[in-house]
C-alpha cells in the first residue's frame, strides 16, 4: 500500500510542530562536530522522530533512511528519505529558505514527495504522477519552465565555498553563462525551479536526504535532476537540476568539461 | 506634523496591492540597462507611485527620494526615502526576501521607517522611538542581540560579487573571522538583524534609498549602522550594520585596515 497526499500531510504537520516553535528562538543550536560549525537543533532531531513514529504505526514494512538517526530496511521495497530541517544554516539566521523533506523511493526510485516550509505556509507534493503546491498564492499544479537556454537562466546554489577544485571551474564555468545567479537558498532553490520561477541549480556533495523528497518534486513537474554525469540523483553526490532539456544540456556539457 | 503607522501601512498596503499580484508571474520583468541585467518591475514603478499619490496627498510639503522617479524638495525638513522593491533580483526569481522600504527622514537623519515582505507577511517599523515587528509569528518590539563576539557571529551579505579591490580584502578580512557567513538576501538581512536572529550585515555601494527605511528600524532595536568608516549611513555608501557594538568594533576595525 502507498501512501496518499493526506498521509504526507500528517508526517510535515507533524514535523511543523517541532520545527516551528524553535524557529527565531535563538536558544537551540548545537554543534554536531566539536570545533566545526555544523548546527543542527532540537526541532531536527524532534521532527524526525515524530515522523518517523507516523511511518512504522502506518508502514511498519517499509525502509527509512533519515538524517538524524539509524537507518532502517534500506533494501526493502518503499524506503522513507527524511531531512527533517534541509537548511540548518538557514534556520539558525532565521531565513525561512529551509524545508522539511519527506520522499519515497520504490525500488530504488524517488517516487512521491514533500516539500514543507512552515513559517511561509508553502508545501510541495509529488504524487506519482503531479506536482502541487500549495502556499499564500494559492494552490495549483507546478510545470517548470524553459526559458530559451543557459543565457537567459537563473541558477542558484547554496554557496559558492560548496565547491573547490574542478567542481569549482565546472560550476564557474556554468555561472559565467547564466543571465542571474544567486547563493544561499538549500531546498528552497529545487522547489523554485520545479514551481517554473528559476532555471537551474547546481550542488554537489548531496546527501540522499538532501534530494530525495525533491526528485520526484521536480521530474514531475516537468524537470530534470541528475547527477553532474547524468546519472540517477538518489544517492546524491554532485547534483544538476534544470527546468528544461535545452537547458540541462548546455550546463552539463559545461560541467563535464 | 508627522505620520503615524497606519499611515505607513496605508502606503505599504498601496505598494503590497502593486507587487504582490506580479510576484511569481514571469512575465514582468524588464531590463532597465540595455546590455546589462538590471532588473526592475513594472511592480516596482507602480508601486513607488501609489507611495508617492498618498504622500503628496496627505503631506505635501515633504519631500520624496525614490529609485523609480524624480525626487522632490530633498532640502525639506521632512523627506520620504523610497525604494518600492529591494531586492529585485530575488523578486524576479521568486524568492520572498525582497521588501518595500519606506522611510522617512527628519532635518537629514532617518528617524521612522518600515520594511514590508507582503508574500511572508512581515512588516518592521520603526516609530521614532522604538522598533516592531508583526508577521506569521506574532507582534513584538524588537532587539538586536549581543552575540558577544565576531567569533560567534552570523555574517550576511548580497554577494561577495558586489565587492572589489580593497572592499574585497576588507570584507573577506570580516568573514574569514565569523562563525557563518551567508550571501543573497538585500534588506530582509537587516531587519533579520533588527529582530536579533543575526549579527552582522556588510555591504557597498549602496543607494540612499537602499538603507532609508532601514537605518531607523535598526536603530531603534539597539543596533548600530553606518558607513565602514563610522559615518552616518542616510546617503549609503558602504555600510555595516551590527546588532552589539562589540562586533560592530571587531568587524569595523578589520574594514579599516
Amino acid at each position: 500500500m502507498l501512501p496518499d497526499r493526506s498521509f504526507f500531510d500528517r508526517l510535515a504537520d507533524a514535523a511543523k510542530a517541532e520545527t516551528l516553535p524553535r524557529f527565531r528562538t535563538g536558544t537551540s543550536v548545537t554543534n554536531k562536530l566539536a570545533g566545526g560549525f555544523d548546527p543542527v537543533t532540537e526541532g531536527d532531531r524532534a521532527a524526525e522522530t515524530a515522523i518517523r513514529a507516523l511511518i512504522e504505526q502506518n508502514f511498519p514494512d517499509h525502509g527509512i533512511l533519515g538524517e538524524e538517526h539509524e537507518n532502517i530496511g534500506l533494501d526493502r521495497e518503499h524506503v522513507w528519505v527524511i531531512d527533517p530541517i534541509d537548511g540548518t544554516r538557514a534556520f539558525i539566521s532565521g531565513l525561512p529558505t529551509w524545508g522539511t523533506l519527506i520522499g519515497l523511493r520504490s525500488n530504488g526510485r524517488a517516487s512521491m514527495g514533500m516539500m514543507d516550509q512552515p513559517f511561509t505556509g508553502e508545501r510541495y507534493f509529488a504524487d506519482g504522477e503531479k506536482a502541487w503546491y500549495r502556499g499564500p498564492d494559492g494552490e495549483q499544479q507546478i510545470r517548470t519552465r524553459d526559458c530559451g537556454g543557459l543565457s537567459n537562466a537563473i541558477l542558484f546554489t547554496t554557496s559558492p565555498h560548496i565547491f573547490e577544485g574542478s567542481d569549482l571551474a565546472a560550476y564557474k564555468a556554468v555561472e559565467e553563462k547564466v543571465r542571474l545567479f544567486r547563493y544561499g537558498t538549500d531546498c528552497y532553490a529545487y522547489t523554485l525551479l520545479a514551481g517554473g520561477h528559476i532555471d537551474l541549480v547546481i550542488e554537489n556533495n548531496l546527501k540522499p536526504y538532501d534530494v530525495g523528497a525533491l526528485i520526484p518534486i521536480i521530474e514531475q513537474a516537468g524537470g530534470i535532476i541528475t547527477t553532474w554525469d547524468g546519472g540517477r540523483p538518489e544517492e546524491g553526490g554532485n547534483i544538476i537540476a534544470a527546468g528544461s532539456r535545452a537547458v540541462y544540456e548546455e550546463a552539463r556539457a559545461l560541467l563535464a568539461r
